[in-house]
């Protein structure tokens, strides 16, 4: 399949190598020109910029965009509204939230253009090698592309989830899901860690991959890392966010769903952001008040 | 080796075919008698009590004991005490807090005899085929049945994991990490059945169980309970718990760990155990007092 590839970070990348591998014909663009040249090598077709990107496609054309959220997205997005034809598919794979690819496939649609909505999960080494992909728009739209999706995805790794926005609202509950998953997880640890008992921490995260009821992925990446740093003393415990959490607790606040674990695992990163909090000052000072409790100083 | 095996409930008696299946000769003893026949027919010998199991044992002897907590383990293991001998080695192999399984292994090392205290995991399926153990006790005692555990557990699924208690502690945080992870994968499912898109649950967590960041075991029995029951019409959301998410908890406070995701989802597991609650009576009481809002009457 002639393919059109705009974002090359590490999960673009992994992505377009992965579509070569499969022997698509893909043409790829980024901002920055070194990926585009390390991917020609691979033999991809490098574009000059998303004008050039488009005349190297066959019509209709296929392109797949994997960029970040926010300006970047919107940037290339109204950039192929106005520069693609109609009967052309757009296919937004990255952690867009679900209502604005609802407008943008509105926006397209006005336009002729298919925009299909893909959530993509498993990591740089899924998208190397098998990924996972939840789509949503146009079903004939998905059938003319899902050639090469069945291909970079991993057996059974992609559904047909039904109009627009639904790929990427299944995608950001699965993250909402990582959110509680990974803080429950990280937790336990913390607990292990703390014990009296002198815990080899990749020794138990090895044990509980082979045959408990917790074995999972990220357990298996945590592991991971204990092997490089048993005690994580090389990495800072601030947990950032990249806007899927906080979506799906504002969607659950919306639906009046009680999400309570997902919802406290995203407050918890925020407050892994903050040295010291707010909170804890008004704390100290009506202890102090009260009871005459004393207060640590800033300096 | 010679083994005897009493509690032959769900997880015992698959434990007990699983080490016939291995060769090993297995001394069987329940307060029931009907699962020893069971066991007898597949190569078990089947015994009238514990005097009559340990006597069927060569010395020294090791006693593997699965019955639940509370009154039930405290019988065993004070009969035990009673009865066995110098060398022998006890295993406890069931959920039993960390704490007491220390004092039981202070008790019968006065007595001469070892007491190991072992963490199970992997369910019924993993007991029969290849479970995961967390081992703590004295670690000769350990070596001396290392190879019973070692043929009924999964490759790579066991660990020795230190002193006495440290068994049973890796294994109530392995079940708090458990909560966290139901509550967080449940919340997200409950996110997805209330949206506007009409998603097919069983789909949903197949496509998450291949090659998506959150796949894991738990991913995989759920995909299972929706393919029985698609919506999950026929089951209510009532959430047991059996203590081990109570301990971490209770531990994490001895420790001043924040463990909020563990506790809430502990919290959550009670609040479904009432069809009412006294907080939100409370909660109706005072909106009604300050607001007048209207408060529903129980009939």
């Amino acid at each position: 399949m002639n393919i059109g590839f705009i974002g090359l970070g590490k999960m673009g990348a992994n992505m377009v190598e992965n579509m070569l591998e499969h022997g698509h014909e893909v043409v790829v663009y980024d901002k920055y020109v070194s990926p585009s040249l390390e991917l020609k090598a691979k033999g991809a077709v490098q574009a000059s910029g998303l004008h050039d990107l488009i005349n190297k496609l066959p019509k209709p054309r296929k392109i797949w965009v994997m960029v970040p959220v926010g300006e970047p997205i919107k940037e290339v997005l109204n950039e192929l509204l106005e520069i693609l034809e109609p009967h052309d598919i757009v296919i937004d794979g990255g952690n867009s939230n679900y209502k604005l690819s609802m407008d943008w496939s509105a926006r397209f649609k006005e336009a002729g253009i298919h925009f299909l909505d893909v959530g993509t999960s498993g990591g740089m080494s899924g998208a190397r090698h098998g990924a996972c992909f939840m789509i949503g728009g146009n079903e004939n739209a998905f059938k003319s592309v899902e050639k090469v999706i069945q291909d970079i995805a991993i057996q059974d790794g992609y559904l047909y989830t039904g109009p627009s926005g639904s790929g990427h609202f299944l995608k950001m509950v699965h993250n909402g899901i990582e959110y509680g998953m990974m803080q429950a997880i990280a937790e336990g640890f913390e607990v292990v860690e703390k014990s009296s008992f002198n815990y080899d921490l990749e020794a138990v995260s090895h044990v509980w991959n082979h045959g408990s009821v917790i074995r999972c992925w990220l357990m298996e990446l945590i592991e991971n890392a204990f092997k490089k740093d048993p005690d994580l003393d090389g990495i800072k415990g601030i947990m950032a966010s990249s806007g899927e959490g906080k979506w799906t607790v504002e969607t659950a606040l919306d639906l009046q769903v009680p999400t309570p674990v997902i919802a406290l695992s995203l407050m918890m990163r925020y407050r892994s952001l903050e040295t010291d909090t707010f909170t804890g000052k008004v704390v100290a000072a009506l202890r102090n008040e009260f009871g005459g409790h004393a207060v640590e100083h800033d300096d």
